[in-house]
């Protein structure tokens, strides 16, 4: 299991080549919740989220000969734009396999940080077997999104940062997917400081975390009907036991919070973060009282989103 | 005619009222530009836009009788938004008189802030009558959005943060409509540093300043059909005077160009600003060879925008 010193570890490795994203606050929002808010901000990160943190530390830690025969992975898109600006900074090549409908924005980011793009459809399982097509073919070292330890450790620095930036902070809330970076946020944040509390934002219309966690065993997702793209994977064999054993509590989020919260953060902060992170500030206005008077950090895991495709009437 | 000394007094008067604002770079809109860009975020500014700056130095000048009668103002929004707010901390009242067609979050940013807001037709000439109206009724205090030395003083402190923070600036490009903000930013910039050359970004569809500096007297718009609706103001006679001696150039833009730099700003920098400062950007990409090179100080006065009425398709 990853530990703390991993992450610290993962942290000097991928210091020279990640920004230490900026916390913002925002007085109007603090009034409404009655808490003190610290939005994290890695939509303003390299490649637009927090994966390159992850991505960085796994391709700095491949020996030469795995690198030289490239690197590939299945990705909605920020993981595949983080890999491929990763590799391509180490001077290597990134096969990324992406569904048909994934948004043009990540595709675009995909392609600008030197990505190569291989089309499947949507459906989880061709991914795989796209994937499995290239290695084959290629010998390229697979990267997944969050089911490995290295982009665990990689996803923890964030949480780390907070903590150091904001000592006294009480909670973290952060989006759950496959699982990398609430579990990376569980290692660094329980071990940094015992009595921070950790939740998990999940979208109710792809629930597997929260239905997993219940079950006590994994659990496939139902639906993966959400606006949030980045938050449509399946929690891992290596992310659930963290998740499990550490997060205190995951909360599933409806669509309409989810976009209500998307649309508070743009009109009262300026800045532009995908659903897939506005569902932290959602969870926390649907249960103020688990809140108030509490300094909570929120990971904006990322910027991601297409400006031609919003999810409210323009 | 304002002095830097003015500029140095505002700035200590406001000082605790307002938001020293952060400056963000962005690597791949240097690559582009072939220059250092700096962006000074006054879209995170208290009430959304750098007018708080003007507004507070003004509101703090008053007099208790003055002040007493209340205060009121036309405005397109973010002067009243600002002056409201201004006018509510120090504990008085604001009628904001506003023309049918501002955008919704405009307005609401005025009732946030604590303003009453007054209905007009779009047309400059009711706004006048209507406000002329107010203060026989109620013996308020005018205060204009930019002509007015006090306001002029205010925002020259936005480009006297600039300078102190990012000291080898050799350009600044801000936006230009009634002229404050361009006036305080020649004020301050060439007595600050006398080398650094300053232009002024205005609508090609309300470029009153641009044809009022080719002519030396000042020439109305002849249009005001631009999406910059912060930029539709008319230049003022203590603004004029300020611009004509010290501006290097004034250079119009068309709406396309102003729309593309707006997506281009969201997409890769992740921050929301209105087009009536995205403009900036755009007068830099249409004249590279100016800037080429250059430490290029750009003021993103403003981040409200009505996120459901975007000039994009979506």
């Amino acid at each position: 299991m990853v530990t703390l010193k991993d992450i610290e570890s993962a942290h000097e490795r991928i210091r020279p080549f990640v920004h230490r994203t900026p916390i913002l606050t925002n007085s109007s929002i603090n009034k409404l919740v009655g808490a003190e808010l610290f939005f994290k901000c890695e939509n303003f990160q390299k490649a637009g989220s927090f994966k390159i943190r992850g991505a960085t530390n796994t391709v700095e830690l491949l020996s030469d000969a795995e690198f030289n025969k490239g690197v590939a992975t299945t990705s909605s898109g920020n993981h595949g734009a983080a890999l491929s600006m990763a590799v391509s900074r180490r001077g290597g090549s990134t096969k990324v396999v992406m569904p048909h409908n994934t948004p043009k924005i990540k595709v675009n980011n995909v392609k600008r940080n030197g990505g190569e793009v291989i089309w499947c459809d949507p459906d989880q399982k061709f991914r795989e077997s796209v994937l499995r097509d290239v290695v084959d073919k290629t010998g390229a070292t697979v990267v997944h999104p969050y089911n490995d330890e290295r982009i665990i450790s990689g996803q923890g620095t964030c949480a780390k940062e907070m903590i150091e930036d904001v000592p006294l902070l009480d909670c973290i809330v952060s989006p759950v997917s496959g699982g990398g970076l609430l579990g990376g946020t569980l290692i660094a944040a329980k071990n940094m400081k015992n009595s921070i509390k950790v939740y998990g934002a999940e979208p109710e219309e792809a629930d597997d975390a929260y239905q997993s966690l219940k079950s006590g065993k994994i659990i496939p997702n139902k639906t993966i009907n959400t606006v949030c793209d980045g938050l449509r994977a399946e929690i891992g064999s290596k992310t659930f036991p963290i998740i499990q054993s550490l997060v205190d509590e995951i909360i599933p989020i409806s669509e309409k919070d989810i976009v209500d919260s998307l649309q508070m953060i743009w009109e009262r902060m300026k800045i532009i973060v995908e659903p897939s992170c506005s569902i932290s500030l959602a969870l926390i206005l649907k249960n103020k009282p688990i809140f108030r008077g509490k300094n909570v950090g929120l990971i904006m895991s990322g910027g991601n989103i297409d400006l031609n495709n919003l999810p409210w009437k323009s």
